[in-house]
């Protein structure tokens, strides 16, 4: 008998006498008992606050990047603990890597965004500098830092270790602490892999605490400062977001509900063709995979009527090959739902589907089940077809949260496009077309209805991840029926744990809250030239203003001849004057920025070990012959890398003889450590 | 009399007989009758979606932007007008520009940031292409479409010209039509803008629609592709919001309400600096400007405690100078109140502050007018000092939406960053300082609670645009009592009314849904060089591969000479080969970029006119002496700037003899739209 604990305020907490019973998909039996204590919530949220908050702020961006690797790295060694778990939800093996290593994999995408995207500092930058006065004394910038409460993670139980880690990632890259409340039914997989957290010893107390069972008054102890995740059912949703406090105190709220989600078979994808079987193979995996208990399943499978009659045959042939039964009985292709009373519930949705639908494949009363017990929450797939789709409307409205879904006919694009927009807000549609003008139409119609559009074809689908992942990288929640949130998307995702801030200032103050040297801000200057000095060294705002250099004809013509570069810009006085950019004969871009290096460079070596690039270079005015030009060098922002180096950008801006600039970019170099 | 018309599905709707009475301010006569009508919501509705939304879609941003600009110019052109109503809302000339010229000044930066930030198309793209597989043939791309439904805005009656076109300029470029609500008390200043925009016609059919009284039923008509624009109290908010059809169809709701803003006096602006002056300045400019009824205006000024009776002093002195009456009379700094319930609800609220505060300034019952009535909604400006801050309520959480400050004084700047976050959430906070060390401590501890943070010191405040002056470039809105919404903010502000959907698939369809070249998608042959194509003859994917070229280690040494740049990498084979980066001597990068222009520059005149900058350069592989290097270029992007030409920006790649990848950039040229 499984006992899963609460973690509250730095304890575990046991069930208690009033724990409820939950009884296992596989054979229907108890398996475990949980909850049932009173958990003192404002302690927990006091210890967030207090101590989890603190802690997580202390660090910089990168240091929680790294924090999460070393979490992610940990729970991948120990991952064989959850798969043994895994099967007492119902899930195969292969659901299961879906909901474990789904969910590691995803911590380490979001470790690796934070190290690659966000600064190692406090302060993350959003957006450029805004010229809010015409003489730059006065700037405006975007930040965001943490917010300072507690981010409540409500859970939906279909991917107990997934659910957890998709939402715990972003929020601690933000820097914001979590308490995680997952689905009772499958609470005890989260809770072995929650306090694999605890035992790694890798987060700061206070960052992460568990309820197991109900959430009693948390809600209404929120404020300002917290947000609420909610993964699960439209209705639970409902109910959560009219929570007076919220509504009073304006807690964030960000809803990812399961929806009605389309899958579209482009009309060019016919009989024969690679994306007609691509269709089919993925139609079936939707229904398949954890049983399609998933909040991305294709619901509404949105055919040519042409192909429907093929769709329907060569579906309903690959459904036939799914082997339905004891999740880790060898052979086995589709587990349990993950109990008795969700394989009720999906017999009553579909049940309210009568009228509208004929069957195509999948009788509940009647399919095999390999080694497990009638008493199981068993069911097989079942494929539905609409003939009516448009005057259809339970198809549209209410998801059969299983193996379920149904064909629906279409006459042309923009028919396809308003069916699968029917569904009121999704979280995803999918395309499997190999014609970019499909896609593009499908888009244009059906994008403001739907969080994730998904297009698969010949040459995406070795590498496509599936109609049904969200991926980290990529936003997951959609509008409407899908709950009108988003969560993941890589950055955008932490950004849900954190204050967007506009703030005006000078140069100066900006430069300080940003750590990052605005135009404009005070220029220091330095010992030595600073190719000289260490990543360490270097301070944000180090000068050098170099010698002018005189830009001659002969330089213009020598440089054409060496590169090749023979534009009638540089060569033709006549042509150059008549364009309309140009008094006449001008030196080339690429020659400025060469005699900037020359200008600007030391030639010894020492810490600065490389120039990598160079961002948002802009010619600003023509450097005619004769012309002198200089350089101001500036340490614009530093980023550590690796063990041994580190990014420096600086600002570079040239000016010639009158003081007006002609150019400027952002040079970056690799920078060692020491010396 | 004043009698303001609604305008419903493109026709005008009069006054009904259960108009209201609308007693204005500056004499507390009757002055217009408003409302009173059945407007039929659902034709409004349906004109807006059926109508204006194809409309506003069909033009691209850049259209849109246009039309902006258009609007706004010729708004501008008629202002006079709207200076000529102004004074019966209580209003100064000086408090009509803020919110006429203010408006009107939003819309042109909308317009300009359009223009600039949003591309000549339908689809925006949100961020970088997401590398989602090892091979690259699914790749992810974030894009932004307009919503499919109505925008309701729902405006305060403080600012309304600024109020309606803050709200329908970002609106329209985003490509959504509007329903426009003003507060009925301000209605007809609103409506004769209004009416101004629907006479330019230079707005679709469709595109707007006013509500000259009660909204009805409307919000509960609306779905999950409307959003709801609130701005106002924090008590109508948490009606509106709490509305069950918005809640239960996830009804986007923006808020942005009057929150208790805080102005910080820093430390080190002690009596005597410029920063202490520019202080009392900006108070009393917040306390007095549209009589203190503005949503940012200053509530509570934190000031050292060593300060307070210096500031008190010299506060009271400038407030003293507020001459207050008729707001069109000569020599008036400060107008009326919107309205007599208005100037009631001023002084109850100023009531429950009694026990915590000392009045400072300010006698309700006793100040002089200059030309007015006293049945006209007049009060002088009223300042307040709290002696004990921390143990004060009333202070943080009642806000007197008048001519109303209070003083409080702070130990120390966690102190004082406490107190500003004692309002549960602002709209903005000041901080006058010149110390960034003091702007930088009070951000970490305090932007998490506030929409905005403003700085100003001596080095900017000749250019800076005041505390209460939200402006387009910057988010407005905040957290918690400011009602956790946010609006403005560029394009940010924009994106409130799309749907940001995340886009997976191939190159080649990600390429066709976002109009910009992704690498690997399909290459184009074009008929010459794209250099000789015009701006509209170039085809997005249009490709050329160049001969390859050697770099010789005379070419090394040739460009190091001449141009200056000697860096030990190019000129001493064991110095660089200690280089981590480095396998020996390597060319340098910009003498990679310069040889990759004379390989793929055509000489001659022709449409591309000048390579005006560079995007994100980035070498990935040093080159060494004997290398040939060989480039592409790719027409990745166009975008019209001038009727003359525009920008076209071309993906290159160049790779050595073993086809691998050493350096990558986006390339920027001008290309004439003709010959």
């Amino acid at each position: 008998m499984l006992a899963p604990e609460s973690y509250a305020a730095g304890r575990w907490v046991a069930p208690g006498d009033r724990a409820r019973s939950i009884l296992g998909p596989v054979e229907g039996k108890e398996i475990a008992r949980a909850g049932g204590t009173d958990l003192d919530f404002q302690a927990m949220i006091d210890w967030a606050v207090g101590t989890g908050g603190p802690e997580l702020r202390a660090m910089t961006f990168h240091e929680r990047a790294k924090m999460l690797k070393a979490l992610a790295t940990y729970l991948n060694e120990r991952k064989e603990e959850l798969y043994a778990i895994n099967p007492l939800t119902g899930a195969t093996r292969r659901d299961g890597g879906v909901d474990i290593d789904g969910g590691i994999g995803t911590m380490f995408v979001f470790a690796s965004k934070g190290r690659r995207e966000m600064p190692d500092g406090h302060v993350y930058l959003d957006g450029a500098v805004e010229q809010l006065s015409k003489g730059g004394s006065f700037l405006g910038q975007h930040i965001a830092v943490p917010l300072r409460g507690v981010a409540v993670h409500i859970n939906a139980f279909n991917f107990p270790v997934w659910g957890m880690l998709e939402k715990l990632a972003p929020t601690l890259l933000a820097g914001m602490p979590a308490i995680v409340k997952p689905a009772t039914q499958t609470c005890y997989l989260t809770e072995a892999c929650f306090r694999m957290m605890i035992e790694s010893g890798l987060l700061p107390e206070g960052a992460v605490q568990l309820v197991i069972g109900g959430t009693g008054d948390l809600l209404d102890r929120l404020g300002p400062q917290d947000v609420v995740s909610f993964t699960g059912s439209a209705d639970t949703a409902g109910k959560l977001r009219s929570n007076p406090n919220l509504l009073r105190r304006s807690v964030r709220f960000h809803a990812e509900q399961d929806s009605l989600n389309a899958s579209i078979l482009g009309p060019d994808a016919t009989p024969g063709t690679p994306e007609f079987d691509l269709f089919v193979k993925e139609a079936a995996n939707e229904m398949t995979t954890k049983a399609g208990q998933k909040c991305t399943a294709t619901r509404r499978m949105i055919v040519p009527e042409a192909q429907i009659d093929a769709v329907a045959e060569a579906l309903a042939e690959r459904l036939a090959k799914t082997t339905v039964g004891r999740p880790d009985a060898e052979g086995v292709r589709m587990g349990a739902l993950a109990s008795a009373d969700q394989k009720r519930d999906v017999l009553e949705k579909v049940a309210a589907f009568a009228g509208e639908v004929e069957r195509v494949y999948g009788d509940p009363d009647q399919f095999e089940l390999i080694d497990a017990p009638a008493e199981g929450a068993y069911l097989p797939p079942m494929l539905f077809r609409c003939p009516d789709p448009d005057s259809a409307s339970a198809v549209h409205a209410i998801e059969a949260f299983g193996p379920v879904s149904t064909l629906l006919p279409y006459r042309d694009l923009p028919h396809a496009a308003a069916l699968a927009n029917r569904g009121e807000g999704s979280l995803v549609a999918s395309v499997i077309t190999h014609d970019p003008a499909v896609a593009r139409e499908i888009t244009l119609e059906a994008a403001a209805w739907h969080g994730r559009l998904y297009f698969n074809d010949r040459t995406s689908m070795k590498e496509s991840t599936g109609h049904g992942s969200p991926l980290p990288h990529m936003v997951h929640g959609g509008p409407g029926r899908a709950g009108g949130g988003e969560e993941l998307g890589g950055v955008r995702g932490v950004l849900h744990y954190m204050q967007r801030t506009a703030v005006q200032g000078s140069p100066d103050i900006l430069t300080a809250i940003g750590g990052q040297w605005v135009r404009g801000a005070e220029e220091r200057t330095g010992p030595t030239h600073p190719f000289q000095r260490t990543f360490t060294e270097i301070e944000i705002g180090e000068t050098i203003h170099t010698e002018a250099r005189e830009v001659t004809l002969d330089d213009i013509e020598h440089f054409a001849a060496f590169t090749g570069d023979t534009f009638y810009a540089h060569m033709d006085e006549e042509a150059a004057k008549a364009n309309p950019f140009f008094p006449g004969r001008v030196a080339h871009g690429y020659l400025l920025i060469s005699f900037a290096a020359g200008l600007f460079v030391q030639p010894d070596p020492g810490p600065v070990l490389a120039n990598t690039g160079l961002n948002a270079l802009s010619f600003q005015k023509p450097v005619s012959p004769g012309d002198k030009v200089k350089v101001r060098l500036t340490a614009k922002r530093k980023t550590r890398r690796t063990d041994e180096y580190g990014e420096v950008a600086w600002d570079v801006a040239m000016t010639n003889q009158d003081g007006e600039q002609v150019a400027q970019y952002e040079l970056l170099t690799m920078v060692a450590y020491t010396r």
